[in-house]
């Protein structure tokens, strides 16, 4: 046991993007919040469209697999038919910000139910103890250090809330995943996750699962349009604040036009604390084109006021988002072709799932 | 929503064996502890055989599923080659005690997915409060009223253990069971299994499920043959306590040769206090013969010794448990006809299943 813990302890538990070995398997799941705007577009899906096409065009190509966290989006209660709507435009967001169902595999959760089996088994192994240490939970069920489980307040949180953690640990291992694209938030988990593949591994004499990694990607925290003291948000009142991914160009020139700014005069230059919502700016074209913020803020030498920004970044949105916006429309208008891809991402990711599970299933005497 | 805990808390909880209305579904799922012995035969199984006669052949017939309860063994970590054999001779147990596998479903929880998907679904909408409150689960944490989730010892407990009831309210409401044949211990799960239904119905604006009633079926307690302050169980270090379906004639004669009686001098009579061995024995031959206690110490008048009445037992149990032992011995060198019983079981309980779990699926906006 004690050589376990060390195994564990030294295991190397973050890869940069481009040094994922050959053969590896990056899997994420997707909160189906609906339609998704620039700050998800350029902070994380355009990373995950060039994940999948860095890792399909290795000599081994690496397996990316993309699905919607259904199962999640019910630890709190959601309206049917939003809920509903909202898987359909997240697929729909997904395919139209460049993900390539021939480069990955693309799917919903809730169509491979071994993800809720596995999560059971790994319930079982889990101390409750390790799930009242996580961070996320004590968040949201508004536990304090010192609170208990036995507090009233508490006690009224939703069992679920306190062991999706496990449920997350299902996911990634079902497909005996190796690296996982998660922000700073969910790094705990995804530590938990290793300790439960480790439990696995250690209580049935396997190597059956992977210690995952997390896979850092370039991430770009876009700030929201009205008030660049918080990142761009759907759930922000203000929805001047939010351009979507399918949002036509001139609702897009009216929201930079509405951009929160500043009463500098003359040039443009980057700074996030003196100039926070011209700044935001400058990283969103720098986002969009690729380039470095230097370079971008040299291409943008020429202008003596806030209304040549503000075009000109409009312009650059605009042009960007042209095409995705087109085939978002068009996806959203022909839910049997929508339908037909998750469909097809289904079938490949619960032909991993089964064959994995049975292996599983064998090790436990399931069988 | 004050008008549905009123219905909730009139609903009649409790129904006997014979009153159930016509087309109910009785539902109840065994642990896989391998082959069954005189206890579980006289106070739970034969009851089963009788509830699946009795519902076939109403006019209208109502259903009657039995399955391993694969998932809840693995709360407590098991051996898996042991667990193998004993989902096994769990099957062949039943099978061999008398249950018409035409006349029931009878089948593996586990080769039906959608048990844990419900689990998971009814998960997120259950308070830890009301798992914390459960009786077993203090138990089995070794909790005590003063604890917290936070101590080290509780701690350590798994989440399996906590969340155990949720996983039995989806067995049950998964097929959408009217009726529970359980014994007092589990009395309060139920009770948990119709406020998750409530919660359920009253959330997605349903009458989906039903509130399952508690079955109460005549039962006989069987303490252990050396010691009859405890019941008869297979855990008893002292193997000669208790009698296996399966044993040989022999061996039975041999274990109620040694079994506990008194020294009371003369002829047999009832009295649990007084001569708990031999109130035991005459309760066993009460069981196999259907007779009353008064009507099965009648039918002893004659003798004037422990050894008549031990000779009588052995015949009687021997009686009575030669064809089950044949068929168990059969049904275990034919594992080939065993599987395809319970794939034959599984393809019917999984019918029920997805039929219940789409309409589930659909209400909760999964569509």
């Amino acid at each position: 046991m004690r050589q376990l813990i060390r195994q564990y302890a030294t295991v190397q538990t973050v890869t940069q993007i481009g040094a994922f070995p050959l053969n590896s398997t990056i899997y994420l799941l997707i909160q189906p919040t609906g339609r998704i705007h620039l700050g998800n577009y350029l902070g994380a899906v355009r990373n995950w469209k060039d994940l999948a096409q860095e890792s399909s065009s290795q000599d081994i190509p690496s397996n990316c697999i993309f699905g919607t966290a259904d199962l999640h989006a019910i630890t709190v209660f959601k309206e049917p038919t939003e809920l509903k709507k909202f898987r359909y435009e997240t697929l729909a967001s997904l395919l139209s910000a460049g993900l390539d169902p021939t480069k990955c595999i693309l799917y919903h959760q809730l169509s491979v139910p071994e993800h809720s089996q596995l999560s059971w088994i790994f319930t079982c192994l889990t101390n409750i103890g390790s799930l009242n240490r996580m961070t996320q939970w004590k968040l949201k069920a508004h536990l304090n250090d010192s609170g208990s489980l036995f507090d009233e307040e508490v006690g009224k949180a939703k069992a679920g809330l306190l062991c999706y953690p496990v449920l997350q640990a299902a996911d990634v291992l079902l497909y005996k995943a190796t690296h996982v694209p998660v922000g700073d938030d969910q790094s705990q988990h995804l530590e938990l996750t290793r300790g439960i593949a480790t439990t696995f591994n250690h209580s049935y004499k396997t190597n059956m699962f992977p210690l995952p990694k997390t896979l850092l990607t370039p991430t770009k925290k876009i700030l929201s349009l009205r008030n660049p003291d918080k990142k761009m948000s759907k759930s922000d009142p203000d929805q001047n604040s939010c351009i979507y991914v399918n949002e036509q160009p001139e609702a897009i020139a009216k929201k930079i036009r509405k951009a929160t700014t500043d009463s500098i005069q003359g040039g443009i230059y980057y700074d996030p604390d003196g100039r926070p919502g011209v700044s935001n700016l400058i990283n969103i074209v720098s986002g969009i084109t690729r380039k470095s913020i230097d370079d971008t803020v040299k291409d943008m030498e020429w202008m003596t006021n806030h209304k040549q920004l503000k075009d000109y970044v409009t312009e650059v949105i605009v042009e960007e988002l042209k095409p995705r916006r087109h085939l978002f429309d068009e996806l959203m208008t022909d839910k049997a072709y929508l339908e037909q891809i998750a469909n097809e991402g289904s079938r490949k990711a619960r032909e991993i799932a089964t064959t994995n599970m049975d292996q599983i299933n064998k090790l436990i005497g399931f069988d």
